[in-house]
């Protein structure tokens, strides 16, 4: 990555590229807008401060989720959406520069969202683009709102019972090496004081031995075990295996094909008010080694709660790079004159409606 | 398809899974509602009631002119559009259950659009969805709005002709076993009293024997031949030969290599006013077994108004979803300051732009 | 392409096809109203003139910069777009005929956009359609608005050097025979006097002999060197070679691997206010025979600019076919409540920001 671009703090007109942009002050004041914007995402309001203006959501690699995470940010604040998808980009394939393609685009848009297989190629769209650039994922970089929707949904999780991120207890287990939304989670917890982790992986999926190097490596706990994570957890953050970054096929097959988290485990070795998180998506397959989904209906599931409040950040994320403040924000709130939620729970359905919960 | 979600009348903030979830009073108020929203369809005026609004349009086949006319519906509207189309879904491809992906999806949205090739899909993303769900086609299952947009258009048509449906003839030939959208058409004319069906179709390609085994079976009647089912028609529903939906090679390789239709047998066989329908699109190729193109400057031919038509339907369903009724739409139109229609008929054109004619 | 199509003068309502449908007098319009847009291409103004309409985007072949310059264009001015790409469209795969899927889709837009592989598909698809269709390539066809913002640029950048089309001498250099943008150049310059090429390419991909049979073809100089088409040439516009265009396996041996024009070049041989200009995308991958990237801080380089006019151009293309005029326009602006451009130039980026020049 570009040292320029991840040393500008996240502010009105730059890009966001690596959590390292952020610190507490900064953060807080992301979150903070992020809980003013809430009756926006959960369409209690409609509001068009960004009538006018133009994203450029550049998908290079598939990730519907995380794309429509975006888009439905900027749609929520009302601009105008252009879309591109797809393994290939017809310019690049005929020898165009990231450069090239960085200063056209940036001319047909105000700001731009982009994912990419390639590490630091986000940041290099980010240094010939005229408008700022957001990282929507580059391969084994960063995916830096994933660690902030993940914080931002610790933070209300813990607030809810009363605590605080501020001297908390989290649980990593699962695939702590390939798995990119835990390094930048950890990084990004490193900001509150007194934050530790307890972590267990399979064999070989060990968290990566930089992380053991830095100054506060002694907030990191190695378990044996996941019934040894989980003791004093206010927190268990899981992820599943990507095997697709496995390319190792000894390491791939010693994986043990069990599941990683399921109800019992959850119901005999944890904190009753135990906060379960995962970046999704989950295996629900039988037999992945995954968060199983019979945890669905316990009171700690915040696994959607995660989804839903991307939401929320991004659309934070959006009004920072813009320069707009929650009072601009506000201001521009009017009453809707339509309303699609469901009105009544349904068999099976768990969040029952929208109305229903404020998640 | 889940019994919860085809049991509940279709209105404000329900699902739209199935034809079985109207009457005659809620079909004729959708239809009366579509027809006050013609001068939008039609770009006379524009509005905006759901500005702020944004559907997702997940077409997981593909289905071009569907995804258009149902996103065309919304953008009249005044809302947002998020599209997601392809036959794999990245998050579906590693093991997502359909659960997760409904509620993750339903936190970015008001409103989700579907089209799937597995039957019950739409249903059962319906059910873990916070927001409604309209089926925009489900495999072998239901295309509810193909069949609510042919009942629409043959009511106007008939209406032009000082005929109602109420005690109508329709022939219904081609591919009566495959053609999912004439099993939708016959259940949802039943609604009517004193429909009959003049039916035919190639051996091997007749209707399932389900029909026949209804309380109101004495309202279809085989024929032996095209001439024979257009006797006494008040229209004609053809449907082209659905070969990628026939798995047996034999019954493939039976079906004649002749035209359904054309010219020739309307002005020869039928009444002088037969209104000419078809679900799009038609196999113009020689030799093929449809709708031939010499029916084109036929004055009976309603296949482009059933398209036009969709338009207005679906803008109707989405406003019956959010709650708006004609009153508080037409308070919103508003004069355009443009309009790019056509002025001049070209040759070539059978339809002479838009301001030409009333379809 | 269609007679009929391309002898209608381009204005509101009509198709724009080919460069043959102006004059000029309606191009010299046409780039006032496209002067008049340049605060809003440039985000210093929102306006919504388009609010309610509906683009059609249709593109059959990839170009995402091409696509993403319509539907930038559109949304700059309020409307809602519907998107399709990709190399096949589900219902022509069924055999539908461009009649059939012209005025299907029509019926739910106010305007289409389309580029496809094929000569003259564009024009027939415009031929059934209902509402005005712009030309985004079609194959070894046309692709209008490349030259209209080709030439829209170069009349920009003389003047800015106190210069004017009218008598200025263009030289052309690399792939003069499969280069579809250089063909419609020329024959779009011819509309104003005194103007001079100079030609030079490889062997074997020289202009086509026809260019040289019309009346003026004494404005046409072949060059044995790029030094000698540089020699008075006010400007040089460049193409790579379309190696996918070349079918001669010998001919695409012959070609060169060298570079077609660089800084050095540039410096040593032609005026010191030379303007540069490519329709991109440039291949900048080493050994690539194509404008060199060492040429990009050269006070001279336009194109650059070129993309961002072509935002520009395109406004006015539509504006035009809604019979949308400078007046209407400029009244319909209102200041926007957000700014996203890059506030402060960064090492590496040629382009400081939009707000620290008038490009």
């Amino acid at each position: 990555m570009s040292q320029a671009a991840s040393a500008i703090p996240f502010q009105q007109g730059s890009d966001l590229i690596s959590t390292t942009q952020f610190d507490l002050d900064s953060v807080e004041t992301l979150f903070s807008l992020s809980d003013s914007l809430r009756p926006l995402g959960r369409s209690e309001y409609a509001c068009d401060v960004l009538h006018g203006a133009v994203l450029s959501s550049l998908f290079f690699e598939p990730s519907t989720r995380t794309r429509l995470s975006f888009e439905s940010a900027f749609a929520r604040l009302g601009g105008g959406i252009l879309t591109t998808t797809g393994f290939t980009f017809s310019s690049m394939a005929k020898g165009e520069s990231i450069h090239d393609t960085a200063r056209v685009i940036s001319g047909y848009c105000d700001v731009i969202t982009m994912r990419h297989p390639d590490k630091g190629s986000v940041a290099e769209l980010a240094d010939a683009s005229m408008v700022p650039v957001v990282n929507a994922g580059d391969g084994a970089g960063e995916h830096p709102t994933q660690a902030l929707l993940d914080v931002y949904t610790l933070r209300r999780e813990l607030a809810s019972r009363g605590k605080t991120v501020e001297g908390s207890t989290v649980a990593i287990i699962g695939d702590l090496r390939y798995g990119r939304t835990v390094h930048s989670l950890i990084d990004l917890l490193r900001l509150w004081k007194g934050v530790r982790f307890r972590l267990y992986s399979p064999a070989s999926l060990e968290l990566p031995a930089e992380f053991f190097d830095r100054e506060d490596a002694h907030r990191l706990l190695v378990c044996e075990s996941v019934q040894d994570a989980l003791k004093g957890a206010d927190a268990v953050y899981c992820t599943r295996v990507q095997r697709e970054r496995i390319t190792d096929e000894k390491v791939a097959a010693s994986i043990e094909s069990a599941v990683l988290l399921n109800r019992k485990m959850v119901t005999d070795w944890s904190n009753r008010d135990l906060v379960i998180m995962h970046p999704l998506p989950r295996d629900s397959r039988p037999g992945s080694f995954d968060l199983a989904p019979d945890v669905d209906d316990l009171p700690g599931l915040a696994i959607f709660h995660q989804t839903d409040n991307g939401l929320m950040v991004r659309m934070a994320i959006f009004c920072t790079i813009f320069g707009l403040d929650q009072k601009a924000l506000k201001a521009s709130y009017s009453v809707p004159k339509w309303h699609s939620a469901k009105p009544i729970a349904r068999p099976g359905l768990h969040s029952a409606g929208r109305q229903a919960q404020d998640w």
